[in-house]
């Protein structure tokens, strides 16, 4: 069997963790995955904060609904997506772009300029939506590597977005918040989900074989 | 180094690629990953079509702007997200849960009332759109299971959904393609992408270390 089969068949999302700390070094290479993962014209729309201080942990858990993995994890990513796709964004990115591939500036102009036509033309709630889509291409492949690691992470959707914003200063950044990975360890005596047989849609249900039309 | 991260390397999006076939293990290996991502509430609101017919590949060319990879590559998959959540669906997706884990119906009653009642309070574009949230989780779990075994995977979005779903037959099921991730090997002589340097945000620009607040 494949590694990340069976990784992805190790994990599941802890709602109890025991405490222990994840490695530093884990931690790095699950970021480190993230930030590879890729996206739409590579342009990456979201930042990703990483917390581990335990009193800032605090604070959160009650914003993700006192779910106590938040505090009983050592590290918790917030996965926070672009407000909107600018066009200083877009610049960025692309000097970013020429600088590493050693282009003239001039190179990309033709392709940021396509680029800045085609988000002009949507609303800003239609930017953001495509920008959630990326940052969640680059959360199944943190979670992904989070298996590969061992290291148990729990994917959040459960918390007042707004308010975790306002927290974590990320208005100011123009910032999102979407999803949390909590990352630590299950507690295997008091976490009722550890024993649970992992369901899911049968390759039969969930996949469509197209082979005539 | 981790062999997510050295695969995550490795990886690009092909725009060419030689025709060679994946083989069936690895495609299945693939479609398995996919299958295995966690989505919110394990309710998994998509179906995965799989194509590799080289005539549907051919038709569907033209939909995806003649993009040369559609042709060159052995499998297609397209991710198509359910058009809303309904109360139907999650009774399925229930049903399966207690099934599988031998529970009374009755026994997850309560969860369910509670994510209709979620879902009701949502309109049919927001169900939609949390649906495509959890699909891309899956795109990207896919993504890096390929990387994994070395087949080059090209993720893409630039096709006219409507369209494309007319074809496959898609609303009929109550679903709409999201993104397609082309399935082959690159071709080394003719993908002018081979040699370029991969290029993403530093860690210090992607993440933000949030240790005081």
């Amino acid at each position: 069997m494949s590694n990340l089969i069976e990784s992805l068949n190790w994990r599941y999302a802890a709602k109890r963790m025991n405490g222990q700390r994840v490695p530093e070094e884990k931690v790095h290479t699950i970021l480190e995955a993230a930030r590879l993962a890729p996206t739409a014209n590579g342009i990456q729309p979201f930042s990703i904060v990483a917390i581990k201080r335990p009193t800032l942990l605090e604070q959160i858990k009650p914003i993700a609904n006192n779910q106590p993995q938040v505090t009983e994890a050592s590290h918790l990513l917030v996965f926070a997506t672009w407000d909107r796709v600018t066009p200083e964004r877009l610049d960025r990115v692309h000097d970013q772009i020429a600088r590493e591939r050693d282009l003239s500036p001039e190179a990309l102009q033709a392709t940021v300029e396509r680029l800045k036509a085609r988000f002009a033309g949507m609303s800003p709630e239609a930017q953001f939506q495509w920008a959630v889509r990326q940052t969640y291409i680059a959360f199944g492949v943190a979670i992904a590597a989070a298996a590969e690691e061992r290291v148990d992470a729990t994917p959040m959707e459960g918390f007042r977005n707004a308010e975790l914003d306002t927290f974590l200063g990320l208005p100011e950044k123009g910032l999102r918040s979407m999803c949390l990975l909590a990352m630590g360890y299950r507690d295997v005596t008091t976490d009722r989900l550890v024993h649970l047989k992992k369901v899911r849609r049968s390759k039969d249900e969930l996949v469509i074989e197209l082979n005539n039309l």
